[in-house]
C-alpha cells in the first residue's frame, strides 16, 4: 500500500471509530434521556447531538464537496448556546439526521483520493497553503475527530 | 517535504494541540478547583489529570523508548477509579509532573523518524503488523490524541 493511503487509512479510521462510539452512545440512550443536562446547568446532548451534526456536516463546503445538508441547524447548534430559545428538531430527527449525515460523510470522504486528502480546503489561501502543507484537508478531519471525542466525552457524564 | 513528514507533523500537531489546551486549561484552576468533582458524583480533575499523565507515559514502552516515568501512577488513576482510597499524589506534585512529562514525550517524539512513526509499536505481532500496517505507532499517537480531548471536554465542565 503508498504511504499516502496508509496516513488516508489512519485518519479515516480515528474519525470513523469516534463516530462510532458516539453512535453507540446515542443508541444507549432514551430521548428523553438526551433532554437531560450532562450536568446542572449545563449542555444537554440533544443539544450536543446537534452541535456534531451541524459542526460535521460543514466538512462538505470546506472540502469543496458540494452544499451542505444541515446548515438550516447552525442557528441553534453553532452559533447560540443550549437553551437560548432556538426552535430544535426533536431527538427522532436528530438520531436520524445524524445517521444520514454521517452516511453521507462516509460516501464523500471514501471518494477522496489521497492526492484530495492533502490538497488545501476552501478556508486557506493559495500563499498560505504553500507555506504550510499540513494545513490541508486530512489535518481538518484530525481536528473535527478531536471535536466529536471532546464532545464524547461530555455526552457520556449524563450516565 | 516528503508526504509521511507532512503527515507525521500533522499528528504531531494534534498532539501538541490538545496537550496545550489542556494545560492552559489546568493553568486557570487552582488546586482547589482541581479537587472538586467535574459534575456530582464524578471524576475530580485531579483525577483525570493523573490519568492522562500515566496514560500518555505508557507510550514510552509502548513505542520502545526506554523506561517509563509514571507508572507508579496507573494504580490510582489507571487500574481503579477515582475516590478508591489510592494515594494520590497532590495537585502541585502532578502540575509539575504533567510539564516534565509532555516536554519529555516532545523531546522523545521530534527525535523519532517518519520511518519510525510508521513501524510496529510493542503490543501487536509482525505478522498482525503485516495484515495491518494502519496499526503503527502514529495511530497510537492519533487515539491518544482523541482519548486527550475526550477528558479535556470532560474537565472544563468543572467551571
Amino acid at each position: 500500500m503508498h504511504q499516502q493511503q496508509i496516513f488516508t487509512q489512519m485518519a479515516l479510521q480515528a474519525w470513523e471509530m469516534q463516530i462510532s462510539r458516539t453512535g453507540k452512545f446515542l443508541d444507549s440512550q432514551t430521548d428523553e434521556e438526551l433532554l437531560k443536562e450532562i450536568a446542572p446547568g449545563k449542555n444537554r446532548n440533544l443539544y450536543i447531538l446537534g452541535h456534531l451534526i451541524a459542526v460535521n456536516d460543514a466538512m462538505i463546503t470546506l472540502f469543496g464537496l458540494g452544499e451542505r445538508a444541515y446548515s438550516h441547524l447552525d442557528a441553534a447548534f453553532i452559533k447560540n448556546p443550549d437553551k437560548a430559545g432556538f426552535e430544535m428538531p426533536d431527538a427522532a430527527a436528530l438520531r436520524t439526521a445524524w445517521k444520514e449525515s454521517n452516511t453521507q460523510l462516509s460516501a464523500l470522504f471514501n471518494q477522496m483520493s489521497s492526492e484530495d486528502w492533502f490538497s488545501k480546503h476552501t478556508a486557506i489561501t493559495d500563499e498560505d497553503f504553500a507555506k504550510t502543507p499540513a494545513r490541508n484537508k486530512l489535518s481538518v478531519l484530525l481536528n473535527r475527530t478531536g471535536h466529536v471525542a471532546y464532545h464524547l466525552g461530555q455526552m457520556v457524564l449524563v450516565k
